[in-house]
């Protein structure tokens, strides 16, 4: 089962709007004899190319599934049925299929003598497909909030300059994170101040064809027609409120001269931007499955504040400022007991990230605290 | 000689004004015969006790020193003697010694016969022995920074609640790093603001009567009668500026009680603290090599602008505010380019401190980037 999460998680990037899957199909005699993961979405389930590579050598084996074989028939046949005639007695898989549409596989396969088993390496398998499932389970994208700040969490200087706070092989792992979601999302407030590009770069191996979208967060549409997101590197959705006057709507679709779409959505309850569930569901409508967030402090404020940051990846500047703009705007959270908790999952640190470190932590949970493994890790000897 | 490092890291925090020295002695054969470490200033140093526990056994045999041994008698005798006499035939240390006084006990060792090379393991025995010679170098206590914060650099929220950011297991840490140090130095907004009380809880296993000093800069003389850092469980000074108002400083002595010491000294160039130069001087003369900063960030900025951090030691909790006061205030940095650039040391975190983050950095030098170790540490899997 490891192998097929590691398997599955080839697929990162490319398969949405569905999950990422990998299987490892062994022979009555518990030797490997096909593997295979799903790739893109439209491509063959990862359990067909697994019995593909397996052939006759599947009957009376065992199936290893990252995520429970599917019942309907979509854009390819049902992995039940595959895994049916391809003869196998056994399919265990890790975590079961929350999507209406695609459940009951298990029982399919039971239903025809095969042992199903569910729940093996579950965690682990959940983590590695945690995108789809938030998704499919909430309605909205996964929402991933990646920040870059000096170590007393400044994301600029005072006087505004930010390039570059973290090293090179920083900004890569950035590009390689981009690489990994369905859009991107940046407010107006960093579009004005950095004209950022948010397009990921050849370098990090995105597929053609599957640039993230570019979503720009413009509540007044005041997007200049120069800005680099208006490019062809990547599609561009600019997102306005709903009662932007008939002549500014018209002035933007001007300056955007069909270079990126525009919809409108209602304003939050306070008005102060827009209303972040909306567009949550716009975006799902739209087969995004993942977001992540790059638009400064603001943004980022208002998305914790409405409880909608399920990751957090922070790059940590070994320097320090003593002023300038913070990594995260007001959230509305005002004392300590109210703080957002959070649960460090993973920390990378050392030449790979050019000295900086790299911090990945999720909401906490209860019960987190006994799960954390503690480790030192000596980042240099001099 | 790593493992005379290691017994050397024995003695810190006791040692102080003297270093922490490891000494091993092995035999002509070449099989470990004696090991010391100077333990506490006044008493046996290293070289003593290993060569005690070696006893005829050195004799031929070679001495692997962390420092290289004292000429001088000071309240012991020189440790160069004592190696001649003991008759071994070679001497390794690691770091020469950079105090005058002391120095050319390997001039010494050689006019006697005795073989005697320097820098083996020089810089692994030379951050073990970081204070001292840092100190001994610059005349000045080597400084350490040490703040708490959330991921996004808050140390506190914004209504000033601050308790507890950081787990009970990184409190205890900071009891422990305390614990290393000669003072502990905080300025008048913390102490004003939290009525800290400085002082190394007996659980970090403080040597009785080796609490550091409680170092207050009280430039205007503010300190409150009922003050936490005028208790008995530590000596403390109490620095005002040298044009403190007679009737203020009389005010000042009434309140105090004899209870702490009280020192004058000038003002900064820009009148708004103290001469941190002319502190590190009076704290060195006080015998004081080393201080940790826990006042807070209008403290640690005044440090930092004037180029006087030399360790920063952050605890950084996974939680986030959105607001309240940064963990380092102003050090007259305005601009990305003029940043204090780090080079980072060490990253613990999980359980053992209580799903913190602790971050160990030393300001940059030039050529540190390729000396970086690359790695990742999987914090929890779940």
């Amino acid at each position: 089962m490891r192998r097929a999460i590691a398997l599955a998680a080839r697929g990162l990037g490319t398969t949405s709007p569905n999950p990422v899957v990998g299987c490892v199909v062994v022979d009555a005699e518990g030797n490997l004899a096909g593997e295979g993961f799903h790739e893109v979405a439209g491509g063959p389930h990862a359990e067909v190319g697994a019995l593909r590579e397996a052939g006759e050598r599947a009957r009376g084996g065992t199936a290893y599934v990252t995520l429970e074989p599917c019942a309907h028939t979509g854009r390819t046949g049902p992995c039940a049925q595959a895994l049916i005639e391809a003869g196998v007695a056994r399919v265990v898989y890790a975590v079961a299929d929350p999507n209406p549409k695609a459940a009951g596989g298990a029982e399919v396969l039971r239903a025809a003598g095969i042992a199903a088993e569910g729940g093996l390496l579950a965690d682990e398998a959940a983590r590695g497909n945690e995108a789809w499932l938030t998704a499919t389970r909430l309605g909205r994208p996964f929402t991933v909030w990646k920040y870059a700040a000096t170590l007393d969490g400044r994301s600029a200087a005072a006087d505004g300059t930010s390039r570059w706070i973290t090293s090179a092989e920083s900004r890569a792992d950035v590009h390689a994170l981009r690489a990994t979601v369905d859009a991107v999302v940046a407010g107006s407030g960093t579009l004005l101040a950095d004209d950022p590009h948010l397009a990921v770069r050849d370098a990090a191996g995105v597929r053609p064809g599957r640039q993230p979208l570019r979503v720009v967060l413009d509540t007044r549409g005041r997007i200049p027609a120069g800005a680099r997101v208006l490019d062809d590197a990547a599609a561009t959705l600019v997102v306005v409120a709903d009662d932007l006057a008939p002549e500014a709507l018209s002035d933007l679709h001007g300056r955007i001269a069909g270079r990126a779409e525009v919809a409108a959505l209602p304003r939050n309850a306070a008005g102060t931007g827009l209303d972040l569930d909306a567009l949550g569901k716009e975006l799902y409508a739209r087969d995004v499955r993942s977001v992540l967030l790059e638009g400064g402090p603001t943004l980022a404020g208002a998305y914790a504040a409405a409880g909608l940051v399920d990751k957090v990846v922070g790059y940590l500047a070994p320097a320090l400022l003593g002023a300038g703009p913070a990594a995260l705007g007001s959230a509305g959270i005002s004392t300590i007991a109210d703080a957002l908790r959070l649960s460090v999952h993973e920390v990378v640190a050392g030449e790979r990230l050019g000295g900086d470190i790299r911090i990945t932590a999720y909401p906490a949970r209860p019960g987190d605290e006994s799960a954390v493994e503690s480790g030192t890790h000596p980042v240099k000897e001099s």
